[in-house]
């Protein structure tokens, strides 16, 4: 964090992403300093998240290359730029994928956290302040994503877009909170909360559905049922790592005849009181919402859907007093509530190590994207200075 | 209130469905005692709602006749049957359509009232305790309605679907607090919980839809918007009558050409903060849900649908943290919640006399069916003593 690269062009390696789903590429990028209410941060660790491959892929998503990927990660103040108050070089950060101006009337709400300036936007690739990358190679602009780009030793975001947490926290542990472990816990702590000794059924076991699993753990729920139409899932060794997120009982919707939410109504005496939807099928969705018992049940959609989905039911099932919901970054405000996220862990009530299944130097960092499309582990670290 | 009918049968008058569709007739019926857990109430005044001539059209409905309709009314408890601790003779009261057993997991839990023992059946006509009526003609009985059967000097409950109210409060008004009042009002009050100064949409501008209206009016919605398709409801006075209730602005979707979502989150500057929905219409529904502000917006469906009606939408209306209930009778329970919507009644903050807009003797009682065929007013009070 040496004051001496402040102001300057910083010249540093980063991996990019030439071309949709094509391996990408350590290069050496120029990393511009901080403009008006923008941040540099030194990128210590980061994670991969669905998300990061999916647009990597581009199928059906506007291709934007080159294009520097990564939002899940940890990292250091290296220097601020004009206006910023809240944060000075050596703070240690969570970039976040959406942001919180706290000017607008989301941030001002007590219940959103979709801020009208720094909501999520995968299509834009540049910065907001003046509508230009901060990332070049000799010369040619390289594409940020989602206002983050944490695949760089060294990357640029809205003041807005970064956390500031506390800095005993293991940040090689705590990165997963940027993304994919809040959304799942923030969707039963925040919005599905259920009560103790209630029972709750989680759609879709990947890392953001366990996540929703361990919100439901330390909610002090009785019994957590996995819901999952992918076989994997029911491996012995998935089986035995699903039970640490206190998931108690598994479905598999393919293993019965009837559909999933008769299953699950049979075995719950009439329905689950929660129920936290993180596929993004619709049908796991409708599954999910006509799953819970009428009178008090409560379903919490996480999942993304697709364009032309339709989102379809009885009416009656809403009448007879079911609720749907849905959340985005499981309600939580990124600077205002992910430092209390970053608490839980440090006094033990949440645990994060059991997310990190796999870990890479950044030079393999393609190894990381194998593993998720192989539907291996949950997350991966990728250590920046390895 | 003499003790001297206690264990008797009471012979008294009765409006009596023999087909439906066609005029009541006043009969003399015999009205057998209570049995265990049953009540025997003097019913004083009783109003007419939508679901009585529903069920009296009985088009698509179960016909069940003859029988006794009448659901919203307050009366006076004239005897008790074995094993009844909570009323005694003398009691007021106001009977409810659906009940509160007080034992089942919905009377347990803080979040449901849809009691599993005295939860609305429309379908039965007669006493849970033996399957047999309580009124007859000359050895022919007659068919309950929903467990009430108003439209009768006397009439016989399960405890559970009797409230015990404050005797200081006017029976011939708070009658209208049994079925549609409070379902709107608790719609609003109960599940929509709009904050002061917020925004409201209700869709319907009946008797229900400006008790919701009302609701809004307590919890000091800033602007609330009257949405009916219904030209009639734009009468110089009806709007009138519906300012009283709090509506500031009014909406009929047929003035617009594009959808009504589009024109309420134009007028709103992104949508409701709070939606309230009616009418029973399938599109309403689908509007009421969509028109609700991103982030923290919340819907909540009142109005009955048909049967194979489909509630349809676009997954990310939901992904957006926008919210969709449902709620059954304003989620009230009725014997722990009714005596306090009645006490609001009582200390003003609640106003009654604006949804009493006719008056008939009982044996006009025809009349009241003929206002609410024409849609005129809102509540006709029958006095059962005239």
């Amino acid at each position: 964090m040496s004051s001496t690269t402040a102001g300057q062009v910083i010249r540093c390696k980063a991996a990019v992403a030439w071309e949709a789903g094509k391996p990408l590429v350590i290069e050496e990028v120029e990393v511009a300093p901080p403009q008006a209410m923008e941040v540099r941060l030194k990128i210590l660790f980061t994670s991969l998240c669905h998300t990061d491959v999916y647009f990597w892929e581009a199928k059906g998503q506007t291709p934007l290359f080159p294009r520097i990927f990564g939002h899940e990660a940890g990292g250091i103040v290296e220097s601020v730029g004009e206006g910023v108050t809240d944060l000075k070089p050596g703070d240690h950060v969570l970039p976040v994928f959406t942001g919180e101006c706290k000017e607008c009337r989301h941030c001002k709400s007590e219940e959103s956290n979709m801020c009208d300036l720094l909501r999520i936007n995968t299509d834009r690739g540049v910065m907001l302040n003046d509508g230009k990358s901060r990332f070049s190679i000799n010369g040619q602009p390289i594409y940020h994503f989602v206002g983050t780009s944490t695949f760089s030793e060294y990357t640029v975001l809205h003041v807005g877009s970064v956390a500031k947490i506390n800095p005993a926290a293991p940040l090689d542990k705590v990165c997963v909170l940027s993304c994919g472990i809040s959304t799942g816990l923030g969707a039963t702590l925040n919005v599905a909360k259920p009560k103790k000794g209630s029972t709750v059924a989680v759609f879709g076991l990947g890392a953001v559905g366990l996540a929703a699993a361990e919100g439901a753990r330390i909610a002090g729920a009785s019994r957590i049922i996995g819901v999952d139409l992918n076989a994997k899932r029911f491996d012995e060794a998935i089986v035995i790592l699903a039970k640490k997120f206190g998931v108690t009982e598994f479905v598999n919707p393919k293993d019965h005849d009837k559909p999933v939410h008769e299953v699950l109504a049979e075995m719950t005496n009439g329905g689950v009181d929660r129920s936290i939807e993180c596929t993004g099928s619709i049908n796991a969705m409708i599954s999910a919402f006509e799953c819970v018992h009428d009178g008090w049940g409560v379903a919490v959609l996480v999942g993304v859907p697709n364009k032309d989905d339709a989102f379809k039911t009885h009416p009656m099932n809403l009448l007879n007093e079911r609720t749907i919901k849905g959340t985005f970054f499981g309600n939580y405000k990124p600077r205002s509530d992910l430092p209390s996220v970053v608490e839980k862990y440090m006094n033990k009530e949440l645990e994060l190590e059991k997310f990190i299944t796999h870990e890479v130097s950044f030079s393999e960092i393609n190894k990381a994207f194998e593993y998720m499309l192989r539907g291996e582990g949950l997350r991966c670290i990728i250590r920046m200075d390895a």
